[in-house]
């Protein structure tokens, strides 16, 4: 049923984008470190970011330009330092960054946008980040989307990068996508960054509103977990440049692009959720029945943000119990006899009740998820409805595992 | 400047209450599964239950007897089966169980509670119960604390049991308790049980009330998963047989009484998070500077819920960033230029700004802490303070282990 299909390209995939990553030095790994996507015109931009109070000096950073200037050309991101609890020295650093791309560029410096990502508390290596525009602007390219990818990661076991079209009055319209995260924070790695592109021509108001909506069902439905980062970026920039009839207001044509772009940002946050630290396999939770789709994605949040269904989960075993509490302190109410619980084809509670099953079956639909492949049939659904409501929604994470621990834990010391 | 002193005995301790923990038969492993608490005279009975929507039979039991009567004489708790999401046949197993005991000890139905623990979706093994009843009345005495507080664990590494006294009017006021719990939910064991004891002379809504006020700053601010069981159950019964004035209004004694039962709320809530699943040491969160004492608790509750601070003690890591992270994600706001951050003796950050200290001395009072006495030096300190607010609240967790996830993954199958 989907309107649109898949292409190539990633961020670069939209008509008038250009990007680049590059090893700048900034990770003590060597690896690339430090991304630039560019659009040829001014795009309009809209952002989400982290609700947390203690927050990185970038996100302050876009949040104010976006409040007094809704576009951008350019969005710079490093990986390695998250520049979060830096105090008034990573505000400092933040401007200097945005500055001294602009100057390479020639443009405005309120073109700029930044995101950073890494240790909390470090400031960026900010002799390796001047060492390192003039390269990574040299190096922009109109097929650059896979290496910004690439350089925006820190312990990310994959790239997430996807690229959508479809058309709008007979002409083509894209949106790409790039995203980093794998554990809501990494070890001490602060995390979810997402970037869209798009070439649509849409109106400022309406671009944030639909990038609002599609945060809402996908990245804000995720948890590996359940710590919010400092650093949270969405950005999306949508410049025109598919020459396609600006949509100024809801219709057909806008709901097909708010459509694009929430696919656009489910897959990518279903790949952070598979990529979660220590995940064997995706869980995804679907809640119907509810009254609202607030409600429906609060349930659905809370059951695949439990620890104790993580682990069960991780450990194959069909301990629907724990679908039952989770659901119930989820702070939504619900009368307990109209609860119903299935997992895959098992239909495990029904009206309240518990009903037998093939304990074996299930456990072994479990195991197939984490041997089958990446993002495409390692998914373990979980189906619970709570009543008559008509509002649904989704939410998805991972399984609770060892490696979880022995990411976390073994770190620095 | 405490104005009470430890005592033995638990729940027998205060006059006229008698207990007994036998074997019925419940638990597959043969252990005790089986207590009851007797006052030998009708005492006032306050509770405190689970919020979750999914619940267990003797949880709506227990809150329909206490609002048509807030008085009981004797509780009943088995351990094996938690009758939760057992659908109606788990209610009439309820009743019975209730009836059962009453008949056996001449005494109204009515004045019966119960509670129950262990594998949620499983009805309570009522033969076993049946057959249990009469040993478990005949073995009640006055000395019976501790086998009740065996016969109410699960999958708990210690039980948990205090006494304190104090005097009111110069005779002697004491108070027990006993829980029960090492996870918010065990591998399929649902939780948090405590029952307290209580000789005082005290009116039935004033006891309601310091009891829901001792909850607030006890066990609703332990996490160990995050996990809210279906089960969760605080009973506390107030005899008068200390033969003291009867204390029916706020004052002094009052204030003195509900000192010494937060303070065995307290000792049992600690004793709780200690024991959680994999645990290797207490985490005691303090915050301080806060608008009230609901937003402390809220800021201290997430920082020792938080999977990346739990993770960073485990390895000895003191991983600043994260509980930087943590606080800014608690839903109070605050300037991030007023965090102070203190990890037991070491300053990590003041006025927002991180400061320099001593990486391995710090690393090294995190590594003591799990190989300190149990409940006595074991004890990680994090003390926050978020602004210049007068109020400030504690909450208590534990480390996250591979332990945790072992002993929740690899359950029945």
């Amino acid at each position: 049923m989907s309107d649109w299909q898949e292409i190539p390209g990633g961020v670069t995939a939209p008509r008038g984008y250009r990007a680049a990553g590059i090893a700048a030095g900034l990770k003590p790994s060597g690896l690339p470190d430090l991304a630039l996507i560019l659009s040829d015109v001014e795009a309009i931009a809209a952002g989400v970011f982290t609700t947390s109070y203690v927050r990185a000096a970038c996100v302050d950073y876009c949040r104010e330009r976006l409040q007094s200037k809704h576009s951008a050309r350019a969005i710079l991101c490093n990986a390695g330092q998250a520049n979060a609890a830096t105090g008034s020295q990573g505000w400092l650093d933040a401007l200097e960054s945005a500055m001294l791309l602009a100057q390479t560029l020639n443009i405005s410096a309120e073109s700029v946008l930044l995101a950073s990502t890494g240790v909390i508390g470090q400031r960026i290596r900010m002799d390796a980040l001047r060492a390192g525009i003039p390269q990574l602007v040299a190096a922009v390219s109109e097929t650059g989307g896979d290496s910004a990818a690439q350089a925006i990661t820190t312990t990310d076991l994959v790239t997430k990068s996807i690229a959508l079209e479809t058309t709008i009055d007979d002409r083509p319209v894209r949106i790409g996508g790039i995203a980093k995260g794998s554990g809501m924070i990494h070890p001490n790695m602060a995390t979810l960054l997402a970037f869209v592109t798009c070439d649509a021509a849409v109106s400022t108001s309406l671009w944030q509103q639909m990038l609002s909506r599609a945060a809402e069902r996908s990245f804000n439905q995720i948890t590996v977990d359940g710590d919010t980062s400092t650093n949270d970026t969405l950005i999306a920039l949508a410049n025109g440049q598919s020459r396609t009839p600006a949509i100024t207001e809801m219709g057909p044509e806008a709901e097909k692009l708010e459509g694009m772009l929430t696919a656009v940002c489910q897959h990518l946050a279903k790949a952070i959720a598979r990529d979660g630290e220590g995940a064997t396999c995706l869980i995804e939770v679907q809640v119907t029945g509810a009254p609202d789709e607030k409600a429906a994605h609060q349930v659905a949040k809370t059951i695949v943000g439990s620890s104790l269904v993580k682990s069960a989960i991780f450990g194959r075993d069909p301990n629907w119990g724990r679908i039952a509490a989770a659901a119930g302190r989820a702070g939504v109410p619900f009368e307990q006899e109209n609860l119903r619980i299935q997992l895959g084809d098992f239909l495990l509670m029904e009206n309240g009740q518990p009903l037998a099953f093939d304990r074996a079956a299930a456990s072994a639909y479990l195991k197939q998820a984490a041997t089958a492949a990446y993002l495409k049939e390692d998914t373990v659904l979980i189906l619970v409805s709570i009543g008559n409501g008509s509002a649904s929604g989704k939410a998805w994470g991972c399984d609770l595992s060892y490696d979880y621990v022995k990411i976390n834990a073994e770190y620095t010391t």
